[in-house]
């Protein structure tokens, strides 16, 4: 009989697919544990399978007297209680920097479709606006990404990779992190000092307590009125309120954002400005990344019913 | 009393305003010289000043008898009847690289836009189907860039730049051009073998009679239906009924296009693919580049006035 893995969170069937041949899985849709399934049916599942970011707490845990171990399908863990699940000595394993590329691209994508302006180009193309010679909203040259500034805010696997892509655009990369890293980037050692010099502010900091919210209304001001920021790592390393009020009133020149505060909502505030670029959190959704990321959660799944060690696990 | 320049093209008024300070403008908007100036009038101009797509033969050559100098904003010249300049003893300047870090950047706009999916991305999100749970058009995940086969045409300044960018995002690049050039991708002897190779193609390729609609129908079936292309060259590079064709058909996957056959004109049919991202020729179009190209026109007329050879010559 295969092993039991509880699905905790709602995930295409796609994307189950391959789990699916190697496991039992509980799907609950999305949908709290307990409605879905009976206590007896709880009571035996040694591993979970979840989003990250999803809020998993002593509640949950609290049903499921068994469980060893929650696999974390991504990079993040933000929405585990780890200190519930270290009192419970159930193992959290994530995978970490497979979508790392994934998301580095989508922040380049973010950040160039901000800069060059792609949507209103395209939809004045598309809506005859150029056949037309009707007045353009591209007549004014944007500022380019040559000899701009860019500060990265955080050094791990997507810091990284995004540093080594926008490095490439003939820019002047700085970055800021708790610590120095062997980077051939000039290391700035406070955030407000990198977010005052640079011109584009890419956010790939791992959320948590310490980053909550710590690009705030003075923070904005320091990136100034031609400064840009993309954030591809957790919508909670933002005062969205600020952010949005920012915007409106021109204290920022514009943002490129693949996450949210409370997801799966985006404020229409946000949905009404031109000058941003939104997605919904698709940073690593591609074929590729996808496939590391099974990659990893079918190693720590496998490893942890084996009885061994998870291959990737999250150290606290 | 300042030299005088006919502006051959129409150019937004505030491109022209450096050039104004230095030199007397008999500006044409766009329409023909003989129109708005009497023949007196252009009979003593010495100078030209044209974007360099737009068509300029015998017949506008011939109307200006004292011409010496036709200088032409950006890197390409291809509207210019070389044949007929040569035989008047005119010489040719342009702003050659002045905008190549700009167009390769769109390059990279385009084509992370399309491969990301960043239009329909942005759009369900401000339609609101995130937040109302409504069906995604980004379910399937899109193959993303990391691995992907990169090819390359043209290996001029901007093929160099845009091969430079592509290759950050851990690609595998290679090119063709008319010979090898000294950098560090691999060189394919024949176009038709890097289509047939690549995932990607990225246009660069000069204009001119001998790549005219070299993108043709056996070429985008070559690319195949995983294969995407993107270009920021000239329109008349693509047989653009072949490229209709090929998308509507999945022929190919999609198509990021900055310039077109016959502009200011995209077709209708392009505009209908949800698998396009269509800009209206602004690759070279950023502050920076912008101020570039107004050097090297600046140097261009200065000189030719001071009776120096042009330092940004076109050689045939």
């Amino acid at each position: 009989m295969a092993d039991k893995v509880l699905v905790f969170s709602r995930f295409a069937k796609s994307m189950l697919a391959r789990f699916a041949e190697k496991f039992e899985l509980l799907e609950t849709g999305g949908k709290p544990a307990n409605e879905v399934f009976s206590a007896a049916e709880l009571a035996d599942v040694r591993a979970l399978l979840t989003m990250g970011a999803q809020p998993l707490g002593r509640e949950t845990l609290d049903a499921l007297p068994s469980l060893g171990a929650i696999v974390c399908y991504g990079t993040g863990y933000d929405g585990v209680d780890l200190d519930a699940a270290a009192e419970r000595k159930i193992a959290i394993g994530n995978s970490p920097a497979a979508n790392a590329s994934a998301v580095a691209d989508l922040a380049m994508t973010l950040l160039l479709g901000l800069m060059r302006r792609l949507l209103p180009a395209d939809a004045y193309l598309r809506g005859g606006g150029w056949s037309g010679a009707r007045p353009s909203p591209l007549l004014r040259p944007p500022r380019g990404l040559t000899n701009a500034r860019v500060g990265v805010y955080g050094m791990g696997e997507i810091g990284r990779k995004i540093a080594a892509r926008v490095a490439a655009f003939e820019t002047d990369v700085a970055y800021h992190s708790r610590s120095r890293h062997d980077v051939p980037y000039r290391y700035v050692g406070s955030l407000g000092e990198l977010v005052e010099w640079c011109d584009v502010l890419l956010i790939a900091v791992r959320a948590g307590p310490d980053t909550e919210r710590i690009i705030d209304a003075a923070m904005l001001k320091r990136l100034g009125a031609d400064g840009v920021l993309v954030n591809i790592s957790r919508g909670s390393v933002i005062d969205q309120p600020a952010l949005i009020a920012a915007l409106a009133d021109k204290t920022i020149a514009g943002a490129g954002l693949d996450v949210f505060e409370r997801e799966p909502y985006a404020p229409d505030a946000l949905s009404e400005f031109p000058n941003v670029v939104l997605t919904p959190h698709i940073g690593g959704h591609t074929l590729e990344a996808h496939v590391a990321m099974q990659d990893c959660v079918i190693a720590n799944l496998a490893a942890f019913f084996a009885g061994k060690p998870l291959p990737y696990l999250v150290k606290r």
